[in-house]
């Protein structure tokens, strides 16, 4: 593991390792990818919750170019939030999360639109989700079932918030959960790659973008 | 927030409050208490998941020695964690997990057995869960809507693990979700603080054990 | 029970009688109606699945008009459903439904409006779900919760379909689940009788318009 | 469709059919077998809630004799109902059905065995669920994804409760959805053929015994 991990000092790191908890689950035969929450309100970095992407934009382009010529095309999925207009959809979220905020991010704002540089594509689908796993009220699962998927290769943001939800999920429904680390990111540089350490420790394999580019390299036609 | 804190600077503080995601959401109005996972796999220090739990331990009789005096009392949950004897349930924990020390753990083993400390009463229900999230395959969400719960007040472990799935899914499914600070406890105490603060950010209020206590003693008879 | 039992031998009630499920549940403390599917594909009988709803939609409005009269006013929250317009989002769905006909009700399209004689009111919620169940894939648990419901009135249709997958979920996430039995329909009349002796036997109670009413009434400003 | 059928008038399979949604979804490539509350309860004619279950019992094993000689063996997986010796979990069922009854079905009772003429093997899952759908508040959905199953055939009881809300989970979690016409039984003989024609048309495709046995036959080593 890479870049991310230098704030994790070796002590913890074995506190981690003692447990037995952080075997490589390896990637499995039908992976799909999520794109997950990469719309300008994240990429923005003058936007007030966005950050400097850029990079990690570059990296999820690398990992989309070698999805995109697989044979047959493996699922590529891209979600993001919206709200409902008059914010009445959420009576607890409106308690936790400033009004004023989050009337920036309602259905049709362009702040929840996927980042053109991802250049989404007609048969990659979009999942407007309502809170931070992918999979929580929306139909991810009948989407990955249906396609007989058993891998789901996890890139976006944020690593600590709708990543590590969705990497929780993903686990307990029984996929081969990976998230690349060099492909998620975070507003908050320093809780991330604790994220990162959990997530490997508890419910996904962090693996670089190298190893992943040549897993999905396999699937070329 | 206190003591707990002292590993997250203000500039990172910071960040997450620029994007005002961490108002209080405050408590409701019908409480029910979380005990998460204080079996002895991780009470007793001298397992090899085990921590020392002794101050949380404490901390936990001092929410459920009020919570006991409510009237009517409000629900107590306790949750462990069992696996089938043969380990064939979850094909891709297998996987992540080291089967010998998974063995340990399998239904009826006594390190699943609630910490006798807490002295779980007859009609305290035990959710034997599979997964992080006490949500996830248990009918919690069932239990808490028969009793008419809004408020879901957590304690147990570990911060960074169930804790924090359980929160994730509490704030999702539309309950105040409180994390009682000083009553949470994980083996790695570097990523605890970041679990607490992005929690406290998105998904749950961290509060102190004081006031938990000042609040549950409005219901008592 | 009233009309739509007459199908129902005296036999076949006293198998169901005789196990000692069909007891009343009875009405909560706080309710919230729900409308389910009432857009024109299903309640014009000129389209090839609508129905002649006209007594339907004259009772439901009945319900709606207490409910309107409430204070503070209960949720009211109606269904529909429509799909992403290249039908690639349901894998099995596009197996076991024609598609040429799937294609009519695809976002957007007015075969999927609430029928304007509901005078749906802005602050009623709409849910479009991708499922017979009302709770499948949607943050319907959320609302409720949020709105610390615990009584769901089921109207709207079909009856063997979409208000009986809607009466399950109601039932298992620990609701008092009300189905009005003037106020539910179906295309098939002679199956929607046994659907209700079947959910009154297992997850509802299969009440009267006027029971309804009379109970709505209490909560009238 | 067969002997069940005799009671759904032409008429009425008319308007199910003109509305384009029975077509076969087929099986697919990767089976599972469920067989569903085969427990004593339900399989003993002499107990209150049990059925003459004897012809369904030997189909049932007749599609066990196939599926146990497939290589790799496919999954087989039993389910039960029981409930916790208080009856305090489910709040809302104890109002729906008689306690008296409920409390022979309590953890550990007799009753809620899987019959032994089904002769369940070690390596085959027994599914402990609280509701109709073997789905809710179970790790099924963990399970069928980690064992990478794409095809879900549904044996047992009863056809109007556990049976259909099964058949509508599975559908929606995008499983290839067979129900076996023959291996399934009801306590009311006339609810029954509605339930069946009902899952025909909208979550399953009916099939026969002999249709089910011949694809299976293509998985034996």
């Amino acid at each position: 593991m890479g870049y991310l991990w230098e704030h994790v000092s070796p002590e913890i790191k074995a506190v981690h390792e003692k447990i037995g908890w952080g075997k490589r689950m390896g990637f499995g035969e039908r992976p799909a990818v999520l794109v997950i929450d990469m719309a300008k309100a994240w990429t923005d970095p003058y936007f007030f919750m966005g950050t400097d992407m850029s990079v990690t934009l570059k990296n999820i382009n690398k990992v989309l170019a070698v999805a995109r010529q697989t044979k047959p095309k493996i699922p590529i999925i891209f979600s993001t939030m919206s709200y409902d207009p008059n914010l009445k959809e959420h009576t607890t979220v409106s308690l936790k999360k400033t009004s004023e905020k989050r009337l920036l991010l309602v259905h049709g704002s362009k702040w929840v639109q996927i980042d053109p540089v991802l250049n989404q594509q007609p048969d990659e689908l979009l999942l407007v989700k309502k809170h931070a796993s992918c999979f929580m009220f929306t139909n991810l699962i009948e989407i990955l079932t249906g396609a007989k998927v058993d891998t789901v290769i996890i890139t976006g943001c944020s690593t600590t918030g709708c990543v590590m939800a969705t990497a929780i999920d993903s686990f307990g429904y029984g996929f081969h959960t990976i998230v690349v680390e060099e492909a998620v990111n975070d507003r908050d540089p320093v809780s991330a790659p604790y994220a990162l350490l959990n997530m490997d420790t508890k419910w996904a394999d962090v693996v670089s973008l190298d190893e992943t580019i040549k897993y999905l390299s396999k699937f070329k036609g």
